[in-house]
């Protein structure tokens, strides 16, 4: 048996998988993101919980025939650089990351995108396995898209798959991002929280905030808008049915354009919310898709959060040692 | 020398090309598509434009090595059927256009999109020849969309492309096709055209309805809209700049979704109002963009209005004598 490493390298935490030649998880660890420091620092602390995940499977992260990282901001495999991971701490320029890693791991390494590779895994292993074309729609702090299109990866320029900034409304909510009315500015967990805390400072009552603290959280996170829906927060309603409209208005666009055979739906949001939610964005896609006798299968993400970095390991298959 | 025909089949006119080796068009005929009658009437009139068409290249339609036609509607090839083609006398239902136009030209007949081989047109022989990936856009009675992807046209499941449906505003203006909010609830010359309407019989003043008397139209044609433009008439202005605006956010979403290396815009207003409003339309689309450090080109077809047929054209290459 042979093992690979995968990384899935995101802005609250680390996910580290060693898989098996049969894709099964043989170990696996999760640690925060450092909040503080410099990219060599979060190098640092995705090599110590690959050796943790590699300790699981019972084998040294040298043994890794590689290891993929799926990473925010501008991945550059060829160049083996991350550039303006503008969640990761001091990552506003360019850093060598697959060196760093070769370094402390001892095994090759493979960079990839992270919300592509998390779509190439549910394509592949999970959700997407019986077709050929799909759109993954990463529903969390923001809103990220990967596009498989006749069984491959569809980049475009390297920034293809941005559904986030479709534009759902001409002039209207301010994003994130900076722009007006993307389909991000109504469903992305990050502006929901902003558009929450004005709501409360106009005077709005919800309990977000207060089940936030019971929680230790200091994000309203995924499952602080779960636990508020559960308990029938009107507010957190309210919002959550805004974001679905948005999502429907701006995943239907994409298929629209694209007319892929699926839908997959995960992200931190869409998989603590899960299969109702998934039925709800099928709802609100349908008045807009144009070929609406022929609707895409709308399908919650089978790999849970292991996905992306599953997805990333996918990417240490063809990886030779030099 | 051989040649081939190319068929541009429109709810207006149907424009006939016939062309030769080296993609030069040899002969050309245009007729108004018949508006009352069936799907057989329609393919009789075809028949004579092409015959038209092949007499100023001086061969018989039965010497073409074949016939390419790019149709409304939803097309099969392999069927040889064209169905629904709404703009189309009697075409609710399913019509054998091959078979009719095998039989009245005598020469083999292959069936495609019309948006579709004109983009094919534009990317081959026009201006996409720089580029691997497009998005063609054809403004015009509706907004139509081709793509074409690392060289190869991307149909999805028969019905990507429908850009005119892209949502660039939730519960926004009613689109002729029944949704609201679409780009061609903004764009389309149809929706803008009743919209002007509307805005005359609110008590707005135009000379749009007046130049369309003069130019003895029935409808606000791109001439009625150009004309109006040049006259300074300030509801045409108002409305082209809305439809501006309405492309700008479409087209970029399509970008954000697509990362194509170029945006290439044709259809009856795109060629009428040609390069001024391009250069519009690419700076409406500027705030939209995501990747605003690499936006695609934006480019004027390059093909003109005989783009489409030439595309069709294209289609007849691979055919072969039964």
């Amino acid at each position: 048996m042979s093992y690979r490493g995968g990384i899935d390298l995101g802005g609250t935490k680390i996910q580290a998988v060693v898989i098996d030649d049969d894709h099964e998880v043989a170990g696996q660890s999760r640690r925060p993101t450092p909040t503080k420091g410099s990219p060599a620092d979060v190098a640092s602390e995705i090599a110590a919980a690959l050796e943790e995940a590699a300790a699981g499977a019972s084998v040294e992260t040298s043994a890794l025939i590689g290891i993929g990282v799926g990473s925010p901001g501008k991945v550059d495999d060829s160049a083996g650089t991350v550039t303006g991971a503008k969640n990761l701490p001091g990552w506003a320029g360019s850093f060598d990351l697959r060196s760093a890693l070769e370094e402390a791991c001892g095994a090759p390494v493979a960079l990839g995108n992270d919300v592509q590779v998390a779509t190439d895994a549910e394509f592949e292993l999970g959700a997407g396995r019986p077709y050929q074309s799909v759109l993954g729609v990463f529903w969390g702090t923001g809103v990220g898209g990967g596009i498989v299109l006749d069984g491959k990866p569809w980049l475009g320029r390297d920034a293809a798959g941005e559904i986030g900034h479709v534009v759902v409304k001409m002039g209207g909510a301010e994003c994130p991002c900076g722009r007006q009315g993307c389909m991000e500015a109504y469903a992305g967990r990050l502006a929901m929280e902003l558009r929450a805390r004005k709501d409360v400072e106009r005077g709005e009552k919800t309990q977000l905030f207060k089940i936030m603290e019971e929680r230790g959280r200091t994000r309203l996170t995924s499952g602080v808008w779960s636990r508020a829906l559960d308990r029938g927060d009107e507010l957190a309603e309210r919002l959550i049915e805004r974001a679905v409209r948005a999502l429907g208005a701006g995943v239907g666009s994409c298929v629209n354009v694209l007319d892929v055979e699926a839908v997959i739906i995960g992200g931190g949001l869409g998989l603590r919310l899960g299969q109702p939610y998934v039925d709800r964005i099928r709802e609100a896609m349908e008045p807009h898709l144009f070929a609406n006798e022929n609707p895409p299968a709308v399908e919650l993400a089978a790999l849970g959060d292991l996905g992306g970095a599953i997805g990333a390991s996918l990417l240490a298959r063809h990886l030779v040692r030099s």
